[in-house]
């Protein structure tokens, strides 16, 4: 069997005047490449029939499959199906099971049922449903006949919330059925280093290794490397994967932190747990972040009891035990803060790592200290240190992105302590 | 002059395999729209110059300008800038500001400039250059000449903290030197009331205005109206948007709770400001959630001192003072404790409103309290309460959305504070 082709069309004015980010087209992307389905487009359009309808024909002259997000909802401008359903000739009928799901989900939310969601119980003739378990409208897949023999529409809802599990729990299983051969991934994670240096240590390997692929990718204040071998069905993915991942390992390995481990604060958690270490948090311009990320991964609560958001000297001193002396002197963002507040922070949780941030995240100087200065420490029985971190920006991202690397280097710190635990 | 099309057209492998979340798209079309320049199609595409040509081919064949973002970096498989001067027959010459900036652009950051990066300096024959102030490649736009007259291409870069104030500052201007309508909106935010309910009240004034038009769309607990009237160069939009502004707050003002205020901690943080009041937070389950999105306000510091991530029993008992009683016979997901940890912020922090979060994010039952069950506690002067939150949510962003909409309720609940003071 070929191999098959999708194109991703995500409908909806919301999406095209920019109201909301469009996470779906992601998410969907990177599934259908672990299914091994081949992704050229994804294309954005309005709820506008005629315009869908073009959109459509254009992605089926490219694919075999198209998978559509949004405009399945109980609002007259909700127009997917409809739109979708002629293309292919087909009528829209009453589907009672689905009407029933839909009665269903407002009795259990407690909520009044308003008449125009029974538009979302109108399904083509002849398709397949999607149930949708977190919300009302249910998704459906069209195989073309005749003519369109080999098309396939598949209809998810807007709603990241309830695409994804749809897609996990119906679309892959629908899609998997005549699949041959797949993409298998690993991603590598890297800090402290950019993506154009790591590029120019890994340039040969990159250039010559063809099956896996090596594709580089930053994110803020990180790089992931992700190499990704096709297999036919039967065959072993790992057996080309791990050499060229060891390869990389020798060449980059002191700036990789973890290998398909999601992120720093999934990883930081992870080592933690490992060696049954907590960590205490003491956060000035960072104001909870870290504590947030931390928090973001299940289960941390068995290495996370405390966190202290200290906004101000006054806090810094009388929770923290940072000395007037040293706020005075040295003033709140300094390396001397830093280290009493990681200090203080493992002092008042007994964690065996406190860890610590204080800067000025912007916009204006204060204590006459630049925006982006940050000082971050961290304190244990054999790893104390305070790192500075210089973030020069000064675009309307700014503060979000001050914010966002101290509180990684923080986790990278948190990472290093473990270590040397 | 003929009102304006434009198309974005988003170039990467990385968008399109979804390795990263497209956010270029949505900031793009929204600036258009505010600028009154019509955008119909978004799509994506990979480095690859062919599907990249066609691609372009196709936009100009719907839009009279197309923006493109990425592929304008140093490495081999950055190729916009070459395949979009062939579209417009152009060569690309060595522009020498261009790699002055680029060198210096390295010397600021103390980093060795490889030599891939002269790359970027290549521009596009007679193209407008737009300056890159927190990166190295330049954006540009090509005006068509000849048989392409009218036609014109913007290319900035991929990350967005390079290409947003690069738009800004500079594609902005260039955009707006010949337009002569624009789109003026105002953003109402309301919380407490699902998106079908509203529109349900507000179905027919929605139906009947067309200039302002009305739409509107759900966040993650939250639903917003944009009013947007379209409005020649002089004309006064604000008197076309304040009337039906008045009737949508006649009919849902109660669950109003700002306009154009961005989000519930801008309009926290400054409902705050203006009654010269503190929060202090005691967080368990969202985990510093609430303060790092207070402390996202810059100014923050104003109306936040102290927050308390309290994600044991001890410290909530340490810490913050809820009694070994309460915690033993209520547990830590309760009514009681919730309102002694609200209280406890209030005492060690000397704020004027404390307000606390506890209960159960996830993924499983912890005290035999199911997942999704929240309590969330205010004390103030003149403003006490518990609410309770129940959110029945069982897909993988799950705990997210428990913590997101926990940590929403509590700043409503400052709102409502604050009201009361």
């Amino acid at each position: 069997m070929k191999q098959r082709s999708a194109e991703i069309l995500c409908i909806g004015t919301e999406i095209l005047m920019g109201d909301i980010i469009n996470t779906n087209a992601a998410y969907l992307a990177k599934e259908l490449a672990g299914l091994g389905i081949n992704v050229y487009h994804q294309s954005v359009v309005g709820d506008n029939p005629q315009r869908l309808k073009d959109s459509l024909e254009l992605a089926f002259s490219r694919a075999d499959i198209v998978i559509t997000t949004g405009g399945l909802g109980p609002t007259y401008d909700d127009l997917s199906k409809e739109t979708i359903a002629d293309y292919f000739n087909r009528k829209l009928v009453l589907d009672a099971p689905s009407l029933h799901e839909i009665e269903c989900h407002f009795l259990r939310l407690n909520r009044v049922m308003t008449d125009n969601n029974k538009k979302q119980a109108m399904m083509p003739e002849g398709c397949v449903i999607f149930p949708n378990r977190n919300g009302t409208a249910p998704g459906c897949a069209i195989e073309g006949r005749g003519e369109q023999q080999g098309k396939t529409a598949i209809m998810l809802p807007g709603p990241p919330r309830e695409m994804k599990p749809m897609f996990e729990q119906s679309v892959k299983p629908f899609l998997l059925k005549d699949s041959d051969t797949r993409l298998v991934s690993h991603t590598m994670h890297f800090f402290g280093i950019g993506e154009s240096m790591l590029e120019t240590m890994l340039h040969d390997l990159m250039q010559e290794s063809l099956n896996p692929t090596i594709a580089p990718y930053a994110k803020t204040g990180e790089v992931q490397l992700r190499v990704t071998a096709k297999v036919k069905r039967g065959e072993d993915a790992e057996a080309l994967l791990q050499p060229v991942m060891e390869k990389i390992k020798e060449q980059a390995g002191e700036f990789l932190y973890g290998v398909d481990v999601g992120d720093l604060q999934t990883a930081a958690v992870r080592a933690l747990k490992e060696k049954h270490l907590h960590v205490a948090l003491a956060e000035s311009c960072t104001g909870g972040y870290i504590a947030k990320r931390i928090t973001d991964v299940s289960g941390a609560s068995e290495v996370f009891e405390c966190g202290i958001c200290s906004y101000s000297n006054r806090i810094k001193h009388e929770i923290l035990g940072v000395s007037a002396q040293t706020l005075d002197q040295y003033g709140a963002v300094s390396e001397q803060t830093a280290r009493e507040m990681a200090a203080g922070a493992r002092r008042i949780s007994g964690a065996e790592i406190g860890v610590s941030v204080t800067g000025n995240a912007g916009p204006e100087p204060s204590e006459g200290k630049e925006v982006g200065l940050v000082y971050i420490g961290v304190n244990s029985d054999h790893f104390s240190k305070v790192f500075m971190l210089n973030v020069n920006r000064k675009d309307q991202d700014a503060r979000e992105t001050i914010r966002y690397l101290a509180s990684s280097h923080a986790l990278s710190l948190i990472l290093k302590a473990v270590e040397m635990a």
